[in-house]
């Protein structure tokens, strides 16, 4: 097995060039470096496209990524490459999974969809992402201004939900044209809704959650079938989009 | 009114070293800065020892610390002191809110306290902080382990509710004291517990939430009168620390 040794080795300035997200993204690929990272995707059934391992970790590739040569770096080439100040020397390079394919539906119609128009925050993203799976939601759907569901930090905080739920990418159109074609209830989270309350909410079910800043925007608000806000009994007027978008998933995950 | 133009000026040094969270800390003040931060904890009637703000910013001065001498600085020595890369010109130094003072209670009784045992996560503590104001609780509880409160990431993700609900520092046995002495029901969020459900929950009571890795300790999971957890439907074993604490916290919220 030959351990690349030079920085210049046109392997790794491909890799590296891979590293950076506006590379990766343009290619169709995700890098990923650190062992965590690195193991949930692949015991989520990701087939790695490239495994980067440094020398001392030879035996990681040969137990996480059978079957797979992997590229081996000296430990001082693959700081080189390394986003990380400590590197665990362990990296993939793995396909990312079509944003832009059809919305699922499940067999018995009990469908939750969490429609992101928007969300700027990577780790509210992530949040939201691991929430979802978490209770059973169909898929969560992102507008094309929602930040990037495989940026590094969202992945990281979805702890390895991205690999379990779909995530599609849809115009706010296209999203409206899908529910109304498939009798599905669309729900805005908005300041100015009524409270959620029992017998507010039933499946299949749509629910919208705007930017961090600004909320839903008026338009999005407007083609959406109800209005409905978490009953506040505090001082705070609003709550993290994540945690918003949390409790009306948990609301709704009690009706499966 | 004098403008300081030199950044050898021994109030600049001073503000300069304040600037530093640990030097904040240990003179029990707390330095924030930009516009949204400084308004939030004026608003809130927070009063400043100090108000910073550079020389195109008097007027804010004016506006929004009314009979406080303002520390003007050149915009060139304002940028020296600033932790942001393009500065509002605006900061203010605040005396601490005590840590250290009694767990308070509510006249009816329906009190909410949400204990977190070694929070990490700056983000997540502050979410709690907003979430906990959103829904009413009576105060938000930190280890001494649980990072600083004041932290400028935290204040910034609580939106202004840190000013708002009381953030306590005790220890896991000094809650324990004082909840078995006031009667009140101690839940544990534990991934072993029962199912969250109609008539598990009622008032008063103070539910503990666990470091993000590694959830709470054995000793305190130990002393809790209950353990349970979120009922969840899909795949993923765990929620972010904070999407826990808030769906708690907006189930208990029902019964105030």
């Amino acid at each position: 097995m030959q351990i690349i040794t030079s920085r210049d080795n046109p392997n790794v300035k491909r890799i590296a060039k891979l590293t950076k997200r506006y590379s990766a993204r343009s290619e169709g690929v995700i890098y990923l470096e650190g062992t965590r990272l690195c193991e949930e995707a692949l015991l989520s059934g990701q087939t790695p496209l490239e495994v980067i391992v440094s020398e001392d970790r030879i035996n990681w590739a040969e137990e996480f990524a059978q079957g797979i040569e992997p590229l081996v770096l000296s430990k001082d080439v693959f700081k080189k490459i390394s986003q990380t100040v400590n590197p665990q020397g362990v990296a993939l390079i793995i396909k990312e999974p079509s944003l832009s394919s059809d919305i699922p539906q499940k067999a018995d119609g009990k469908d939750i969809y969490v429609v992101l128009e928007n969300t700027q925050d990577p780790g509210n993203l992530g949040t939201i992402i691991r929430m979802a799976d978490a209770f059973g939601l169909t898929a969560v759907i992102v507008s094309p201004t929602t930040c990037d569901p495989y940026n590094d930090k969202v992945i990281r905080a979805t702890m390895g939900s991205v690999w379990h739920i779909p995530v599609v990418r849809k115009t706010m159109d296209e999203c409206f044209a899908f529910f109304a074609d498939k009798g599905i209830d669309t729900l805005a989270m908005h300041l100015k809704g009524n409270e959620l309350g029992a017998g507010e909410l039933q499946l299949p079910c749509a629910y919208f959650i705007g930017n961090e800043g600004d909320g839903l925007t008026d338009e999005t608000t407007a083609k959406c079938t109800k209005l409905v806000k978490i009953p506040m009994k505090g001082k705070a007027e609003s709550l993290n989009a994540a945690v918003a978008a949390s409790v009306i998933g948990y609301e709704l995950s009690k009706l499966i």
